[in-house]
């Protein structure tokens, strides 16, 4: 190791990248750590959880992205907790020295608490839980076309997608259209069996959208056969039954759910304060309330300053944070106190609902249909890692569009 | 199910997918088994195991076979067994009766009884080996690079290829260049600890090629960095020390095996008799030896008749096989009992020894280098199901070509 200010970041998604690529041009040595070997691009997983890709269409080698960077070193390892008073990040694979460390660990799943919940349905954060999911589903089918029980053969072919934001409303749509693609198939099942249920505890869909978006996203959903459900609050799930608040009980084999995030369990062990959904909090220069030199950006951030809620979870904050938060450590190592203020600049929201429509709005521009999709795959093709992964995900939903195949129908983790 | 004679398949893979194409024009009902949804292209496997190519790319659902033959039934479940007095095939998911049953279940991994070889290295026959193979050689690389300790980093970082067929030969070529790619990402890693060994227990690779074809594979390998070992052969494997007979012993951490296939062990279960490899005793027309109704074709069949040495467990033979499979369960069908004889028509040997080189031959006709390796893309890219498929693995390759990177090198299934 050279004298060089040692920068460590735990994190390989959009924040922790972004933060690496632009210390990559100072003259410090980086330790970028992260669990995965990989970048994964959250927004299109579930487009690997319903076999419209493949995992390495949406996962990029994080060395790749470093490979003329001298200075920046990986480490695959779990981060586990920090020691702010050695300056040491603690993970399973050993300590790690930093002189700045900054925090970009991302979120996880929320179950709120309800354990069964947790034990029995699927996560939609790693690409393993997409794998599962799209396993999973297409098992079902594969066990309901021989099952001669009603009953059973039923429960197995009913679907539930809980959470109305955008991964929920994109997983509903993408698994109806599964659906149509299945029923081409399966020559002897009879497919009023099936069916996708949304289920959303608020009254609205996509809170992040103006209401004439929500309802257009629902209606579209409805006419694409999936059964919306507003207002509806699950309470439990034994992996049989789905149990919701007033009652009523839904049989069924698969529960996937999207209906919130939490920053990951590690953030706790940071020796900061945790505020709501476990997130560390920071000050308005991202610094670690109460730290020196430990910053924290994106979904495990806390930001609460000048905005009546915190900063929402999505991609655009981690990579506005990690501009400011660079140019702050960078003042810190050369002496100065006068650090930055965040501010962060909304881009606007889009989700897809589906085969060729999509819903966004930014301030009071609005739009849905074929060009919001067509801008939706811009935007999405334009952050996908890697010029050869834009072009083969680009003639992939492409041939997707014209053929109505999904050829990534594989099943590779279940046991028969 | 209708009247018309009931013909089960077990096996989907180049032989099955023939037999199910065929049959499907005739007048009868066909239920295909395979414990996978998928047909697996097995002669790319190594590109999966070596980052190349994605899972999605050289497996397609075998539904999609058969969407427009309302005659063809799947059914995802392992055949554990065949009454022949019932006429029932024995499944994990229950009985499947047959008129006439053709065995096409294939091959899987020789080892020759040695049990703690077995145990700890990896086979090469499944995707999900492959996918193991690929997860566990970038983990080492990853594993390696903070290890201090010199002789255990060493271990880590020498890969063991055994036996020199085709796949042997195609994986540890495509190990060499993985490593090549590693080399300009691991910025701090002494890659003179890191080491590709083939060992052929023979004195010969590629023994169905000619001698001078042999020699020029060698040669083009070890330029490649491949220690290239002939008639060595393996006695022990504990996970950590390779024992070759003679006393020597290489300390590995990965010994890939891929020196030998038997049939797989249902076979043993049908009511035939087994011959070498565990492969069923068939007649000249492919009906299984004293069955009248029950054939067997491909890796799983031991024909002998007018050969010295019992077929190759090749895809050309299975998919000949299947051709004279249908007409033969034809004639016994419409009262016939002058079955065909089954001849093989040998269509050469080919195989790739790196990026833009390959070895093939048939006949007399003899060609190595950068057009044999064109040759052999051609050919594998016609078989390969699926148009879109077909496209999107010519583009990789290309890319893979151009650019010497692999993007398909992200760890999915390592706990850190």
């Amino acid at each position: 190791m050279t004298g060089k200010p040692k920068i460590v970041i735990v994190g390989g998604g959009f924040g922790g990248i972004k933060l690496a690529k632009l210390f990559a041009k100072e003259d410090v040595d980086i330790t970028l750590v992260d669990r995965h070997n990989f970048h994964l691009f959250q927004p299109l997983l579930y487009q690997v959880s319903t076999a419209i890709l493949s995992t390495d269409e949406i996962a990029y080698p994080i060395r790749t992205f470093f490979r003329s960077n001298k200075n920046v070193e990986f480490f695959m390892a779990k981060a586990q907790g920090v020691d702010q008073v050695r300056n040491v990040l603690l993970t399973n694979h050993g300590e790690v020295p930093y002189d700045y460390l900054i925090l970009a660990a991302g979120a996880t799943t929320n179950f709120f608490g309800m354990k069964t919940v947790e034990e029995h349905s699927y996560g939609m954060k790693t690409i393993q839980e997409a794998l599962h999911i799209r396993n999973h589903v297409l098992h079902m089918f594969e066990r309901a076309n021989k099952q001669t029980d009603p009953t059973l053969r039923k429960k197995m072919l009913t679907f539930v997608v809980v959470g109305g934001g955008p991964t929920g409303i994109e997983e509903a749509g993408a698994i109806s259209e599964l659906i149509g693609i299945q029923k081409k198939e399966f020559h002897n099942l009879d497919f009023n069996d099936v069916s996708i249920t949304l289920i959303e505890a608020t009254p609205n869909v996509l809170p992040m959208l103006p209401p004439e978006m929500r309802e257009e996203t629902v209606r579209v959903l409805r006419r694409k056969g999936v059964n919306v459900r507003l207002s509806t609050q699950v309470v439990d799930y034994d992996g049989e039954v789905l149990k919701l608040k007033g009652g009523e009980e839904i049989p069924t084999r698969t529960v996937i759910w999207a209906a919130g995030v939490k920053a990951v369990p590690f953030i706790a062990e940071c020796g900061g304060e945790v505020a709501r959904d476990g997130r560390i909090i920071v000050e308005e220069n991202l610094l670690v309330k109460g730290a020196k030199n430990v910053f924290a950006i994106g979904d495990c951030a806390f930001f609460l300053h000048g905005t009546e809620r915190p900063l929402p979870t999505v991609a655009p904050v981690a990579t506005q944070q990690a501009v400011v938060c660079v140019r702050n450590v960078m003042k810190l190592i050369n002496g100065q106190t006068d650090l930055e203020t965040f501010h962060y600049k909304d881009l606007g929201a889009m989700a897809t609902i589906g085969r060729g429509d999509a819903v966004m709005a930014k301030g009071s521009m609005k739009m849905s249909g074929f060009f919001a999709w067509c801008a939706w795959m811009i935007v999405h093709l334009m952050r996908l890692a890697g010029a050869h992964t834009n072009f083969t995900v680009a003639i992939k939903w492409t041939w997707n569009l014209i053929s109505g195949t999904r050829l990534g129908r594989i099943i590779t983790n279940i046991k028969v």
